[in-house]
């Protein structure tokens, strides 16, 4: 049953995060790792620019690394929107079904392809040629589905002979496995490694050849994740889930005093009420949820400017 | 009348240029700028670094310097790449004409949006709902349209219904105007500013929103490319048109002495005969042709050294 159409994706510029062109300010907007980038990768961005990799096609290299880090062959795309794009464009659906709330950019996408699109909060209106979208876990919610869970849908859905696509963006924040290869995952690696102007994302799963441009990634990119290699991104991921399992139940908790929270296994999470000044949180306007934000934790102190900044806003 | 059909682009993957990992060897296969990039883009890419821009999102602002640059709106993508697969993606094409011969990836892209491609030779058969594709200056043989033939051929096809599609990656080493906002043109900007690592090309011309992800550009190059600005782009331009209109003649003429060259206005073009030893040279088994390859100049010195590589072949 489509609750919403597609007219919320007019609005699908707005997004959290800051370009390198606006002013700083605490950002509690942006849902990149709150442990900011591997230590090491920034090393490897400066040396890949001194050994000038860019006057060089990529060697798509990077796709060695993904596919070990993920045990799955990866498909490296400049970011999860190209990846998407790509994987939509190749289904052709009849129909696009996205799991409301989400990302809004799902909607853009399937309007380039000429695809309907609608919003749901179930699938029962699911048919032939329809491609399901959801993000796992949910963005902006948080909401995570165990992979079985997610397995389970996809096989719901095929009985319906539509096809599930999950966005696991945001999985490398959790011990979650993810669905790939049993499903069609596409992801960002720009959150989880703190540097979304690297323009990083993938299909996980074998893709047809047909999807892959000869270079979909650039070379500084290419070289640096390449360099930085499988293990190193294991243990950013150990020390990450760690310490979003630690934080942020403890500033959910300190909001909760003052604000209202909806609980998240993630580092990002909504909190109902008036938007908190002087910090900059992610609204939901685009998301049609009006009186309520998306803030996503950074270091302990920041996550202190932001309690301080909610609850001197309800007191 | 459709001549070959899309056999061919199983071995897309072929291409001119080096990537960062290849070992280094006399490359007349790349044809990027032979003056290399503008000196000010290594220092700019350096400083987008040393600001960590790429762990921030991009601004999109290179669209500014690329729109003064041309002189029309520009969407800038991950390269022309990106910029075609989403405007054949929009267009939604019955059948897809590609001019024979040409950049083998055309053929890959329609693929992926299912829809049924043909190379041509002219352009008879187009009809209703069909986008022609052309280069210009083509690649590989270097052939230049002028303006006006270009938007004679856009009225032709739009009377039998069907949109051309220009790719003027190329257009920058000539001093003919572009088609664009007359035509659909889509361009690479990495091979002029030789730094196709950099991932940057664009749409010239008015888009629908739909195709314009939130970031389609990489944080460095949009950093980089902004502050290079349209000016020194201007300027390089300028300095390439000469050296190509120069350099371009005389190695083609030195060429001529001991092997069969195929005339181009660009600093590419098309010989016939065994490939020469000990330089890198692009062969044009991928567009069916046999016993000719693409050579793409250089600097003087290194352009003697593939006249002599060639003539010692010959003699």
């Amino acid at each position: 049953m489509p609750i919403l159409t597609g007219v919320i994706a007019v609005c699908a510029a707005m997004h959290g995060g800051s370009s390198w062109a606006d002013p700083p300010v605490p950002d509690f907007s942006d849902n990149s790792n709150p442990l900011g980038p591997p230590r090491e990768l920034i090393r490897l961005v400066k040396e890949a620019v001194e050994r000038m990799a860019y006057l060089k096609f990529p060697a798509n290299l990077v796709e060695e690394a993904l596919s070990e880090y993920e045990g799955v062959e990866v498909t490296a795309f400049n970011g999860a929107t190209e990846a998407l794009t790509v994987l939509l464009a190749s289904l052709r659906p009849r129909r696009v079904l996205i799991e409301w709330p989400n990302y809004t950019d799902y909607g853009r996408i399937a309007e380039l392809i000429g695809a309907e699109y609608v919003y749901v909060d179930n699938f029962n209106s699911a048919g032939p040629g329809d491609v399901v979208i959801i993000s796992n876990p949910n963005n902006p919610t948080g909401r995570l589905r165990k992979r079985e869970e997610v397995l389970d849908l996809a096989g719901q859905l095929e009985r319906r002979g539509a096809v599930l696509v999950v966005d696991e963006s945001f999985i490398d924040f959790t011990s979650e496995p993810s669905a790939a290869p049993d499903v069609l995952v596409v992801k960002s690696y720009g959150k989880f490694l703190a540097a979304p102007g690297l323009r990083l994302g993938g299909i996980l799963g074998r893709v047809r050849g047909a999807l892959k441009a000869p270079w979909r990634v650039n070379s500084i990119a290419d070289y640096a994740v390449f360099h930085l290699g499988a293990s190193a991104m294991r243990r950013h991921r150990e020390a990450t889930v760690k310490y979003v399992a630690e934080e942020s139940p403890r500033v959910q908790r300190e909001l909760g005093k003052c604000a209202s929270v909806v609980p998240s296994p993630v580092h990002f999470f909504i909190v109902k009420g008036p938007m908190p000044q002087g910090v900059k949180v992610r609204p939901l306007t685009t998301h049609g949820i009006e009186g309520a934000y998306r803030v996503s934790i950074k270091t302990r102190e920041l996550n202190d400017v932001l309690i301080k900044a909610v609850c001197r806003e309800v007191s």
